[in-house]
């Protein structure tokens, strides 16, 4: 199944429980937006693709269960419950994104509710599918920059379960392993979520691809060292310039990328990109329960003192300057960022009208 | 207690066994050389200027244990003890320092037997007693580093646990505290062995001294954002041109502190400086058993697929263009290092005749 999709025989979201991986594999179902909302806020599902397809999904519940009359009371509740499901998480472009497609879709005219229920249910089946087409596409033009015996760095997860399915950047270090290519993954472990650990090693086995797990300090070693040959990451958000919102930790990644010249590549839909943001300085960065750095055991024991404090940023922005290229659907694109990412967003624009209807 | 100390009343080496803190404080006692090395090894004991004294009090437990009947027979035991000692951890300077240093005092003429373990017990004493005397000495020149309400982030452990008593970098930055300056430690976790949730943030608030824990993730962010006003941390080997090797993450902590101009210190005694290596490439580099990534529990839950691999390296180097400054007990080191660090070693052997004994 698809990490996020519409369940046509009872009418209902259905999405991979991703708080139990690896140890189960369980399915969560959905028939209220506002329990989309508090699903994407606890990570039931994350990764800012398939945060986009959730939203767009939690909007066609929340057409459903709108008592409205008629199509003009509906696109007011379809308002509020878009302004639930925005406030869930800040930093993801893709959940504002969905949601102002979906809006776009349902602010049309209908003559009754039950076509406008129809309407939002087809946007949002189409922002779902064609996420999965879009994935693939970017992981068509990324394993270009993948070569045979590539030992790759990948933080946090950008796989099937990061998005509708598929992936980005492990999207693209999958195609190119589809492609004959043998590559062996170093998975940072990213803390404080795990998601590498718990997620990309559970998908990277199912794939058959190579792959050692380490801790994200130990990257700056095997960086170091000249075993790694690129840097793949997905993103939350690009700014206008190309700074890069990502799973907190990717800064410090790309800069030892950087320092010992090993290409650094984030992978990215189109729709991650705010044009509307000229630098990354202006990416609202989420701060997260400090629950989720403290509540570790290791062999069964408790390893934080009584009433320890912690902090939880859940992202952080890495400058253009170094970022070597972008990986999108429609293809690499390299500085000067503020030109590529415009002409890239424009282009998409035009050839994907339903964003227009 | 100190971390580790000679119990003259038992004839024993007796330490803090940290790998049961912050839940237990445990005592374990030593009577036999090869046990001291398998406590280093299992870091019962770490932290390079702790396991300096460790192998010295090892040293007096391979000339109490030996049967030789000559003072000659039981030089040749302790140059045995002393390579099993050398052979536990490969990367901290102070473990060969000090069994060196044993070693010297050892190589003198002795008449008999009982005053060659008298000279052995002597010197190992005096090794920790110094290693206290010098960490308060680098606290004091350090401290003058830090000014009222700073921010400063730490990595790994680098206090009173990490040493025979008071500590290195957190030496400094518990002098500060006790001088009435107000400071706010950032805690990096430091995975995968965790010694900052599970010892620095123990240490700190034995100290009173506030804190917060942070993903290591989370670094770079507070760098960036201009949170931290400094940052001090400790380190394992300091080659001739002051590339320095410490806990792994320090070396893409240190890139981040550089890229948004925050000074970087690493606090070590001279002990920790090796003339012999002319750059940080030449450090040997441990790499520890894959279960210390592996061994994580999440809300009680196992977090990592079966049969994941990882891999392991417990340092990396930072090289010296990262650095502001070195603190010792000779006082503050500046670039260029190959200079300044040399002259601090020969300096040091001047004042301490018993090295040269």
């Amino acid at each position: 199944m698809r990490t996020v999709e519409w369940d046509y025989n009872n009418d209902q979201v259905r999405m991979i429980d991703q708080r139990y991986l690896p140890g189960e594999f369980k399915i969560i179902t959905y028939t209220d937006h506002r329990q989309v909302a508090d699903g994407i806020r606890d990570m039931v599902v994350r990764g800012a693709p398939a945060i986009g397809a959730a939203a767009a999904f939690g909007m066609v519940l929340a057409a459903q269960t709108s008592k409205a009359k008629s199509s003009l009371e509906m696109q007011m509740d379809l308002i509020a419950a878009a302004d639930v499901l925005q406030k869930a998480r800040p930093t993801a472009a893709n959940l504002n994104w969905a949601l102002r497609r979906i809006l776009k879709t349902a602010g049309g005219q209908f003559t009754n509710v039950e076509d406008l229920r129809k309407a939002v249910l087809s946007a949002a089946q189409q922002i779902a599918d064609e996420d999965v087409a879009i994935n693939q596409r970017m992981a068509s033009h990324g394993a270009e920059l993948i070569d045979d015996g590539d030992v790759i760095l990948h933080h946090c997860n950008t796989g099937a379960l990061a998005t509708v399915d598929w992936g980005t950047a492990l999207g693209v270090i999958r195609m190119a392993h589809e492609q004959g290519k043998q590559v062996h993954v170093l998975v940072d472990e990213t803390r404080p979520r795990l998601q590498g650990t718990r997620l990309t090693a559970w998908e990277l086995v199912r794939y058959g691809i190579s792959y050692e797990i380490i801790s994200d300090n130990a990257a700056g070693y095997f960086l170091h060292s000249g075993e790694v040959k690129k840097v793949f990451v997905g993103a939350d958000r690009v700014a206008a310039n190309g700074d890069v919102a990502n799973k907190v930790g990717t800064y410090m990644l790309a800069l030892a990328a950087h320092d010992n010249d090993v290409p650094f590549y984030p992978v990215v839909p189109t729709s991650t990109i705010d044009l509307s943001l000229a630098h990354g300085g202006l990416i609202p960065i989420e701060e997260r329960d400090p629950s989720e750095v403290l509540n570790l055991q290791v062999d069964g024991k408790v390893i934080v003192p009584e009433g320890a404090k912690a902090r939880n940023p859940a992202f952080d922005v890495t400058p253009n300057r170094l970022i070597t290229g972008i990986v999108t659907e429609k293809g690499l694109l390299y500085p000067p960022f503020e030109q590529t990412l415009a002409k890239a967003v424009r282009d998409i624009e035009d050839i994907l009208p339903s964003a227009d209807q």
